[in-house]
């Protein structure tokens, strides 16, 4: 018999929470022009010349017969050998990937729900580590299995190993880790990253089954010196590397990523066919095909991050002045701010000043705020001033 | 505890299956220069040259600032006002559709994927109609609903209201319907399609909940007069639409279509808000937006079908002469035949005329074969040839 509504009930559900869309919607519908929207992090950069100036050549000189027809449901070869070139060449993983190991996805997202799908079996579990991005619990929900939450604490989001390890139990197929970490700005240093491999090790050993680990890697790009990106593909090798190149290319629109499977992992190969029969059956057939015409061109990536560090500093030094408790981004480009004492207060506040932001719940934890700030300078600008009078007036 | 495999049961076992994709890569990777490649439904015609204009033209003038960032989960309003417009225009509902009931896909398998996630609760069933589109049965497995397979017989493939009716049961949440169908390429009349109407109002009645018909056109302007297509969704209230431009713009690869929500269906709006969720969720985030920029430009529709009536003809004598079992399609660009009786006599003479196509198992019916037409001329008449020589030899 239909179970209660016409349409699904978890759907309905989840139409009711919150989430960083909600903040976005609602900043959208505003008619004040003096709006501070730092919800979305949807960059707001230009994509690099090169992309424009490439699409424009490929395009005036396309051979037309067939140019935007089906790829493989893995994507275009060339693209994934240039992406399997730069992986070795930056030694994300300890052995040279091959292509095969690649398939295309509709950014990490897809590849996400491609990976997360071609390995849980119903009733399994995935451990997230909240603070995490948001829609982490859906992914895993799709497909069966449960997603298990071990949270980590403020201030400083240091990557638990012990309460990690005391999560993993014999339905534990997989554990989702995203750094540099969306909201904290946390990125895991080589000792957080060895520490949560052996533990992973030695359950696998423990539970006679690997425990597969997923990088999201969106924003490795985006790392403040001294910080440095330590992929835990380098290190531990049942990995599958998720990564969209939405923030690096500042083309998150367009739906261009990959899932890549570590060369080390347990019958890769096998692994890498099933990811790709998910990319076709979960309806996303193949990643869009332009995009994958191009991006070789810009492969390696050579992301400069001066432009992050500039409206960083200038936040930085308005939340602090204005006597905010935070930490300040290891990377990614957003800052994840403790509430203030006096909420309503507050929120009255940022409502009086058109700042809009996302608040913590649908990241796992209550208690903060989450400001982008991958935003126009003048946005940026304004967003300090306004986090100063906020400031003077709690 | 992990249930007996280290990765998805199913997707191991659809890793066996032989797909549409299959013959199409066993074809890609034959040396021979030779060969004569009917399988996958890739149109190899160039997109209209629109296309390639308005793209040129956007990507020189446009403002680089954020241009390829996010979309809204249901996204570009523009477009959605375009196709709004365009379905309105032509009649494909009884009442002028509003943008705010279309939402932006990954093609229609992913607008497939989005509607069902939104429609089903675990354990209900949705009726498919063989033969069907090879992945069907996935896109409803995928979110834990059974497909209940009705078929229908050869060799006209008349759509047996009365056996539908007879799978209907409490536990029937939807029915897929495919016209044009792929592969059988009937185009349902409107005496079928009403009397698929009455009959769903009646067991939605007789059930005490809506049973809704998802509709998909993909192939809905290839279709040869005098035959016309009729949209199930203007006549059924309680319809969905699935719609890709991968057939009518010849833009496969580039992954964009929409979900479209019958402005009668009950809850329309609610569903539309799913849907989009469901978009988010299962990863897709937003269709691809360079495509929705310039879509609105080639709207309505104007498709030449010249081109295909060209290569039909053709193939068709060359089918008759030869002697084989099969009726004209009557829309899309596949004949389905009917496998003579010396089968195997027929693949060894097919391979050996290196010949590529479907076997019709996946598509839920055994004893047939699919050739698809959307190829170069050249093909086309090597394929003729190469038919009237296996006829010849049978």
């Amino acid at each position: 018999m239909v179970t209660g509504s016409i349409f699904n009930n978890n759907i309905i559900n989840f139409n009711k929470e919150k989430s960083i869309r909600s903040a976005w919607e609602k900043a959208g519908k505003e008619k004040n022009n003096q709006k501070i929207d730092l919800s979305l992090g949807n960059p707001v950069d230009p994509a690099p010349d090169l992309i424009f100036s490439n699409m424009s050549t490929i395009i005036t000189t396309a051979t037309k017969k067939g140019f935007f027809g089906y790829l493989d449901n893995a994507g275009d070869i060339n693209c994934r050998k240039a992406i399997a070139k730069e992986l070795t060449l930056k030694k994300y993983f300890k052995k040279p990937i091959d292509p095969s190991n690649i398939i295309m996805t509709v950014g990490a997202s897809g590849a996400a729900n491609c990976t997360i799908k071609s390995l849980v079996n119903p009733g399994e579990e995935v451990i997230i580590i909240s603070p995490y991005f948001v829609d982490y619990p859906k992914y895993i929900l799709n497909h069966q299995a449960n997603p298990k939450v071990v949270k980590l604490l403020p201030p400083d989001f240091y990557l638990d190993v012990n309460t990690i390890a005391r999560n993993i139990t014999k339905k534990t197929k997989a554990i989702l880790v995203n750094s540099p970490n969306n909201p904290t700005g946390r990125v895991y240093t080589y000792e957080e990253i060895s520490a949560l491999s052996k533990i992973l090790i030695k359950k696998s050993r423990q539970f006679g089954h690997p425990i597969f680990l997923l990088s999201d890697e969106v924003y490795r790009e985006i790392v403040y010196p001294p910080h440095k990106f330590i992929s835990p593909c380098a290190i531990y090798p049942n990995s599958i590397m998720l990564y969209s190149f939405s923030k690096s290319l500042n083309i998150a629109g367009e739906r261009i990523g990959y899932a890549a499977i570590n060369p080390q992992c347990v019958k890769s190969h096998e692994l890498s066919e099933l990811i790709k029969i998910s990319n076709r059956i979960l309806g996303f057939t193949n990643a869009p095909g332009l995009f994958q015409k191009i991006i070789p061109n810009l492969l390696p990536l050579d992301f400069n991050i001066r432009n992050y560090e500039i409206r960083k500093s200038i936040l930085s030094n308005a939340l602090q002045k204005a006597g905010f408790e935070f930490k300040e981004p290891e990377g990614t480009f957003y800052f994840f701010l403790k509430l203030p004492k006096n909420e309503k207060k507050f929120f009255f506040l940022s409502e009086k000043n058109s700042l809009f932001f996302v608040k913590s719940g649908p990241f796992g934890i209550p208690g903060f705020i989450r400001l982008a700030f991958c935003k126009d300078i003048e946005v940026i600008n304004k967003a300090a001033e306004a986090l100063l009078n906020i400031g003077k007036s709690l």
